[in-house]
């Protein structure tokens, strides 16, 4: 287990918080470049709020909204061209995962004389790293990503049908302000997608990082167990504040490096939903809910006490041995059952996605990404015909 | 749960890291205050490793060392002053907790005018809280305090038998070099101390913090689970490399916010442990071991179901209910045994500490810490009468 970790965003997290906006982004620019989704935080009056903030602290404002639910690359190029226009000093991304992903790669854009797109690894050549970015505060209205403490974003390209990452340290927000109030708003599938993302971002590391890795697991099956529990009562009810709360927390948690450090796992799930949604605009995390299960029945195979484990400490159940593989589908069985319950999808029938292309989905995953071998890295490493048989087993 | 979390050290983990030690600190200084403890580290070769690997990298090195266990502010001072004797602008921590300690407030006192005592919390006036340090690159020989890669610091005044702490931004070591290895010669007795002091950081958190922490929860108990299941390996055999990284992985995260975020509690074991230290010069996780039982079976009485919670997650134990007592004490039981079986002191009669004192302790304890009542912060408050019952029970 030899690995570095560095994650310097200040995070200040609490209902209420978002009164504090107009301070922080104080400290770190002039001019803020606010950038925003679907139009729902003008709709419920918090971009209002934001703006009568930054207001009181001295900070002027300039708008790049509309941003898609899978940020596209032009979106990107827009952005970064109003923040220079604007000279913008700051970046706020006010909104979920697609626009805080938009809004880092915007404000790396802005230093950048190159297309924007060449960060974002999409096969040879090697991307390039951004290493200047404007400062960028993330201010989530949706508990999902967590993409508001760490230094990734994915990004789309509408001609080329390819939907990838980057990762940079100079992508790292500055602030993260977390006000699970702002995610009452959220509708009940949004919210559910939310919990699937967030426990999907856990079981990529849980289940493809190395050997040997006691305390991440269990802070992973903490996450998992968290989220279980309190997704559902976020779901019943959106108005509840402390569910609202720690399905934030666990989001957060999940993916801002503290749970799966020194893993060292590859994430093949999101790789092959990034192929799908690159082709059919779904849900990211609905994607996922589709192809996780498979891929776990898929991977069972391969490491089976791992996914012994999960079913023992997740679900209480009680295996033989472990390499009890009747247990581990158990334990995958129950897996999908809450993700159904919560009303994922778990079929891609469901997301209007047939078998005709099934082939090129593996081909497109395995040009944007593949290890010495050819293989999507993972454990195992998949072949085009293993990814080609999680999607067939997902139909 | 309304909390800021900000932790910007740089960790690098694993076996064999301890050759870069050179690279790293070049690029925050170009001569380095090397900080000691007793000598084991010239005794092991460890010294001369990290004066070989500076000299490729161009760092020259000054030295201060005979850093005590319970370190002195005569020795702080002593540090600082060599420090700017030598014109330093990096320090390097190479030793246990007292080593980094030191070394961070010696680190604060180089741009400080004043007493270097002055920055520590020790009752009125208010502590002087330092703004600017020189770069700390902490390299941990030992894994117990997870000083290494937080912004604390506890310091004892021979003179005044006063033992506390400082907490500021700036003793946030730039860079934490953590190379398990290092860990392997440390004696069964100091290696067990660290299992007892990593494991009490979680449990201050755990039983002192508010309601309403389910990840926080899972995280202290993977921690706990984690150090009870390596720490005993780590103890029988010195030479088990994976033992101790899982050990010292634990110590780090015990006490680097990750486990504790949000939870907002009191520390009173350890504020009842240093008063004791203060006067005895007591290796502080034994105090700690003592303590730190006799204060749980006051404090359940207050909170049964955390300590049901605590009997039943990592003990297997089984509730009547959330206030079956019965449990909670028969978890306290197995806590205690763990600690003696790994061969802590459970007794204040082991440490050689009577009841003389005992009422001065108290007195001098609520002396350094005590919120707007008088008593000492926790769940609940402890009065002096409370204080000094914990201790009788523990005689």
């Amino acid at each position: 287990m030899n690995f570095e970790f560095h994650n310097p965003t200040h995070l200040i997290f609490g209902a209420g918080t978002l009164s504090r906006i107009g301070e922080v982004v104080s400290k770190h620019g002039k001019k803020a470049l606010i950038v925003t989704g679907g139009g729902s935080v003008k709709r419920n009056g918090t971009f209002d709020r934001v703006v009568a903030s930054l207001k009181n602290a001295n900070v002027s404002v300039a708008e790049c909204s509309g941003v898609e639910p899978n940020p596209r690359i032009t979106t990107v190029r827009r952005g970064a061209q109003i923040a220079r226009n604007e000279h913008c000093d700051v970046i706020i991304a006010l909104g979920g995962g697609s626009v805080m992903d938009a809004s880092k790669v915007m404000a790396a854009a802005f230093y950048y004389d190159g297309d924007p797109w060449d960060m974002i690894y999409h096969g040879q050549p090697d991307p390039y790293i951004p290493t200047h970015a404007l400062p960028i505060i993330t201010v989530p209205t949706l508990a999902a990503t967590g993409s508001e403490m760490n230094m990734g974003a994915v990004i789309s390209n509408e001609e080329s049908k390819e939907k990838s990452f980057v990762q940079a340290e100079c992508l790292y927000p500055r602030v993260a302000l977390v006000d699970p109030e702002l995610t009452m708003s959220v509708p009940k599938d949004q919210t559910a997608y939310g919990v699937c993302d967030l426990i999907t971002h856990v079981t990529e590391g849980y289940f493809n990082g190395v050997d040997g890795t006691p305390i991440q697991d269990r802070f992973a099956e903490g996450v998992i167990l968290t989220a279980m529990e309190w997704g559902p009562k976020a779901i019943a009810d959106g108005n509840d504040l402390e569910a609202r709360t720690q399905v934030q927390w666990a989001s957060i948690v999940a993916l801002n490096g503290w749970v799966n450090a020194g893993t060292n796992g590859g994430y093949p799930v999101h790789m092959i939903e990034h192929t799908l949604s690159a082709y059919h605009d779904i849900t990211h995390a609905a994607g996922l809910a589709v192809i996780n299960p498979s891929w776990m029945r898929f991977a069972a195979d391969h490491r089976p006490q791992k996914f012994v484990q999960f079913a023992e400490r997740i679900f209480g159940l009680k295996a033989t041995g472990p390499h009890d593989l009747d247990c581990a589908l158990q334990g995958i069985d129950r897996f999908e059952a809450f993700l159904k319950g919560i009303g994922c999808p778990t079929r891609l029938s469901e997301l209007h996605i047939d078998d005709t292309m099934i082939t090129r989905y593996a081909q497109d995953t395995l040009r944007i990404i593949h290890d010495g071998n050819g293989n999507l890295p993972g454990r195992p490493p998949m072949t085009e015909a293993n990814i080609i048989a999680v999607l067939k087993a997902a139909l």
